[in-house]
């Protein structure tokens, strides 16, 4: 005998096991109905890409990933392969390489694993689940309402009542240097102090953005960024534009920034925007317009949008996207306007479970029957078959332990809700025991009305 | 700009584009349904494992798998990470990692990517899906039976009406040494042979069971056996036994077998299998017992199962699976009967469309709202919102190209089966057009039977 292997998994990976499995399918069916009722198709692209396809052959590219290779065979540089860290990259791909074939706009939706390569740590995984809906081609502001209203039904389907989308502009923040006065390359740099404005409030804010830059720490958190007190004062009373009602958005917005042609066309964008989100029927309880929202700036060219839970803000975002114009461009010299989003499937699901909206059964076995006798063995099959014939998910007992106690125990242990048990003085009067689990109650009835006796006790769970 | 990246994929993988994914979809959910019918609960894994995990630290361990590892971080020697080749290794790391806690038998189905790291040919992937389902815990051949029993359902389920599910016992297999005298070590390279009687015919099986060893071949294949006239003999009257009622077999086995312990176990639990399935309702027309099945030997530790297709014999089996009772040995010290089976997902879809049963709709989408006069947008917009709440499928176009007959020839390029149309005309009028495109009618509504209208033309489908 060789010697044992220890069954452990690598760091920053995990199973889901049944109970979490049924819930899960449950999240992930509701999702994909609602896609599809807004027109996405589904598209499936392999785990494994080029890496120079997911890099993008940029210098910059910090972000860790995984690397894949064939045991046992030579690597050829340049062809490297890698496990795709989202799946945009692989929609770009494929997109790129079909673009004479592709019906524009193209509606996909596709949800699949993708690996990051960061050091595993509590609730952050290295493995984990994307399910993304984007239009390509597509450069109307009508497409990201489209989007916004996915986003607005997919909560609302999944049984969330408390939650917010908040929406911006990326255009009206590259008006901001025109507008604040300070040198367009400080953008980046300044949204990522002002986006901390919920965390550390607006004097924090107001001083990371005018202390002067202290050089000698490594941590970009640390700088101050040694803005003018003017420019200063502008950015602060920026991010105090805050109205429930998106149309006084936009008035102060056109205030600001009517005479920055970015900003102007951004709003504009926002305007339309609006109105095909109260055509479309989107609550506008449920949205607003939140100048502070920034998401990723480098990636986004205009509108995005992110998803609060009202009764979880610390856990961010559960759905986010915006447009992203530059799709194609590190494969092909094309434009091709897009814009999407993206469920954070674990985060949302673990949000649903906090506020008691996931069912988690252990088992999605309705039935068990149980073995009294061996001998009736045939009999007991024949009622298994029939009752999987009527649809009801049954499961035959097969277990080691045959005693009728270690049945029970098995059934409770799993949550069976109904218990079929059929012994010598059933069989011989041709009638079954139906337990009803959860109920406790037991009850003799003809073997002829077995199925419709547990269909009645199945359907008032 | 910087230089342009090929948009490729590595070799050995693929896309599977929305026409594809739907009717995947479409069969994959129908095999769920019915593995959940069959009391299996889904569980998932992560695609990364410990390679000693997959490998089992076995020197002989040959197959080319793909290691995976964090760009930029240190191999930890003995911690390697690499991809799943299957699922059935996890489901053991699984099982011996969560003894205690598993209630058994543990049913389970599983779904998901594999990867393997054989140079790509055609046809051939590195990265497919399989779907299997196994009880783990059980060592009756019930059990055995229904797997069977759950292979059959999925088959009829999925629309397939020609196929055989051909059963045998690599007990009775194991018998072979001491029936026909030869010595146990042998019984792969025998059994490797007599696999190829559909190939080569059994003068074929003949010359290479007799023919003198040809030594200096690298190529198994090659060599003669040089068993004895005898044994030859006994062997070519075992694969002669075929017969289409499985009780005829089992008297075959009894007869030649009875006195070899191993084969006689085997036999009980074939006769066993046989009733089972008689009990489950499993017609007879489409499983028998059929000896030449050998199927992984060094795996299989019972009954062994594969499913043909009488139209398709040269793809294989597209459905196998066997008993395997050393699924957490190379874990743990403890023996645990498991039985289960596995679709080939991609092998078994083919095969479906070969034989037409897959409808390729290139959409799911079922209608298209197209844009007249953008002035009337939000019209459009509370027309597709009503649409897709009543359930419908329901895109609003949203292309770059917006005069009519390139909306018109999107919706028939993409094969979408209902476009609406309201112009000045209709809008004045409160009525839309509906163009149903594979009746190629169009019919004028009052604008409030848009829905009911379309939900007519649909059902027709």
């Amino acid at each position: 005998m060789s010697e044992k292997v220890r069954a452990v998994q690598p760091a920053g990976v995990r199973d889901y096991p049944p109970g979490e499995m049924l819930a899960r399918q449950r999240m992930l069916r509701t999702i994909e109905e609602v896609f599809q009722r807004f027109g996405f198709d589904p598209l499936d692209t392999p785990a494994l890409e080029r890496r120079d396809v997911l890099t993008g052959n940029n210098p910059d590219f910090r972000m860790s990933i995984w690397n894949a290779s064939r045991s046992g065979a030579r690597i050829v540089t340049g062809e490297e392969t890698a496990l795709r860290f989202d799946l945009t990259v692989p929609l770009a791909r494929y997109v790129a390489a079909n673009l004479t074939d592709l019906k524009l706009p193209f509606r996909r939706y596709q949800r699949g694993q993708v690996w990051r390569g960061e050091k595993p740590q509590a609730g952050r995984f290295n493995e984990f689940m994307q399910f993304d809906a984007d239009v390509v081609g597509s450069a109307t502001p009508v497409a990201d309402a489209e989007i916004v209203a996915l986003m607005f039904e997919t909560m609302k389907a999944l049984g969330l009542k408390r939650f917010m989308i908040r929406i911006n502009n990326r255009k009206i923040l590259n008006g901001l240097p025109a507008y604040a006065g300070f040198p367009e390359d400080r953008i980046t740099a300044v949204l990522r102090v002002l986006d901390k404005i919920d965390k550390i409030g607006p004097e924090g804010v107001r001083a990371q953005l005018s202390n002067p830059p202290v050089t000698d720490s490594d941590d970009d958190d640390e700088l101050g960024l040694g803005l003018s007190k003017e420019t200063v004062d502008r950015l602060m009373e920026f991010v105090a534009i805050r109205a429930d009602d998106p149309d006084e958005v936009l008035v102060e917005v056109i205030k600001r920034f009517g005479s920055i042609p970015i900003a102007a066309e951004g709003e504009r964008e926002l305007c339309t925007i609006a109105d095909a989100l109260d055509a479309l029927g989107v609550s506008r309880g449920h949205w607003r317009f939140d100048l502070s929202v920034s998401r990723g700036l480098e990636y986004y060219t205009g509108p995005v949008f992110e998803t609060m839970l009202e009764d979880l803000p610390n856990i961010g975002s559960v759905f986010s996207g915006g447009r992203f114009d530059g799709l194609v461009s590190r494969f092909i010299d094309a434009t091709l306007p897009a814009t999407g989003a993206s469920v954070g499937v674990d985060r949302l699901f673990y949000a649903m479970k906090e506020l008691g909206l996931v069912r988690t059964d252990a088992t999605g076995t309705q039935v068990l029957v149980t073995v009294m006798n061996p001998a009736y063995e045939p009999r007991y099959l024949a009622m298994v078959a029939e009752l999987r014939a009527a649809g009801i998910n049954t499961e035959y007992y097969v277990g080691e332990q045959r005693a009728f106690k270690a049945q029970m125990a098995y059934a409770t242990a799993k949550a069976v809700p109904v218990v079929v048990i059929a012994g010598q003085n059933e069989v011989e009067n041709d009638r079954v025991a139906i337990k009803d689990m959860l109920g406790r109650t037991q009850l003799g009835v003809d073997r002829c009305d077995m199925v419709s006796t547990i269909q009645a006790i199945l359907s008032k769970k």
